[in-house]
């Protein structure tokens, strides 16, 4: 067993897919169902390709995206105490040979990364205007919840230069940001190609939408059947109960 | 009982609700669910208001949104054989006083229309690119269902002129059009609010996309939920049976 040290504010939480652990902190950040959706939405290279996750957070989207595939994964994170976390919560899964995470600007992300030379890229970015909302609870929840040291438009031109044409890109986000989301993604060359969208309840409006694109697609987009979450009777839907719990049966 | 002509090819069928009646044929024109489900989804003036209708094929919108407002209905219609079908729609159904059709190019409607004057808009277009596919078969057929004589970006302006500021326009098309129908209402200062997809069954992509617009509205868009044509059995759901078999009950 590999040793790496905690803070007092800090919990190592199950990831629950294939016996991985996650340190996260109610203070700082935990990962949220958003995460887990994206990276089991995005199209991956199987064997040969490189992957980026930037705002990566603690680092768990680059986590559970290696279980999906062996290619390498780098990630870039802004917030010396999270880039902190990542490194950590790579070391813990014995992950060093495949996941880098880079601390640095998704703004400058081209400076220092392979320009061009990505496969596939995927961002859980701040969803909230930098305006508003609980932005002075805590300045690393903040930043990682609100456009304030990065907003949409920057994030998506950086995507836009990072992965080579043909790459694919995907996010999620609030679904009332679509038509921003869209129009900013055709305007850096990013066509929107499968959109999927995240219902808390059925009969409910979407609150996220899980969307991906190819650098350089040709215009036409798949509506993929929607999640929603609760059943009716407020259990979990069969697909969040398997993430969740894997093949445990209901009782 | 009024009198109007009728062609050899044609036929008159019910329109479901409130004891209409429709002219349509196979041959010219037939108008589908997504009609349908455009005049149920689109937000109407219900007293005070003017509201238009692009391509109105036989008028089976401005027949259906009559049932829903109070308010005087303008349609436009190209081709001088469905705008005759049109106008006898409206004399069948003793509606005269409340719809006008117009034969025009929607491209000029600026011309012929109150430009800026009015406050709903509805427009189920041609679906399908100019080249390819049954364009051949029929040219009524194909005009109305392929963009021979109008193109998204040409309805889209259009709409955009007629609208007040406000004012609400509601589109019907394939989903896959997605992105073109959201950075066209963007560019044309049409601010999409209200998305509602449709999938022809569960676990189906959506094949079909209602959305709606307010001219110079504020982004924030409302992905309401999904309308899933068929149960898993193969059986209407409830919102379209209902829409085709009213109050009765299923057997």
């Amino acid at each position: 067993m590999k040793r790496v040290h905690l803070y007092s504010d800090e919990r190592v939480d199950d990831l629950l897919t294939k016996n991985m652990k996650i340190i996260q902190s109610k203070e700082v950040f935990c990962f949220s169902l958003d995460a887990v959706l994206l990276s089991r939405f995005v199209s991956l290279p199987m064997k040969r390709g490189r992957i980026i996750d930037f705002c990566t957070g603690n680092g768990v989207i680059p986590l559970l995206l290696s279980t999906r595939t062996e290619c390498p994964i780098d990630a870039v994170e802004i917030q010396e105490r999270l880039y902190d976390m990542a490194q950590r919560n790579v070391a813990l899964n014995d992950l060093e040979d495949r996941i880098n995470v880079y601390r640095g600007d998704v703004k400058d992300a081209h400076t220092f990364l392979r320009n061009g030379g990505y496969d596939a890229l995927t961002c859980n970015p701040p969803y909230m205007p930098a305006i508003g909302g609980d932005k002075n609870k805590s300045s690393h929840v903040a930043i990682a919840r609100h456009e304030i040291l990065l907003t949409l438009e920057e994030m998506i031109r950086a995507s836009s230069r990072l992965v080579r044409s043909g790459g694919k890109v995907a996010y999620v986000h609030r679904a009332g940001r679509l038509a921003d989301i869209m129009t900013l993604m055709r305007q850096y060359r990013i066509e929107p190609k499968r959109i999927r969208f995240v219902h808390p309840k059925p009969g409910i409006e979407a609150n996220m939408v899980l969307i991906e694109g190819i650098r350089d697609g040709k215009p036409d987009v798949k509506v993929l059947p929607p999640l929603i979450v609760y059943n009716e009777d407020g259990t979990y839907c069969d697909e969040i109960y398997s993430i969740y719990y894997g093949d445990r049966r209901r009782e």
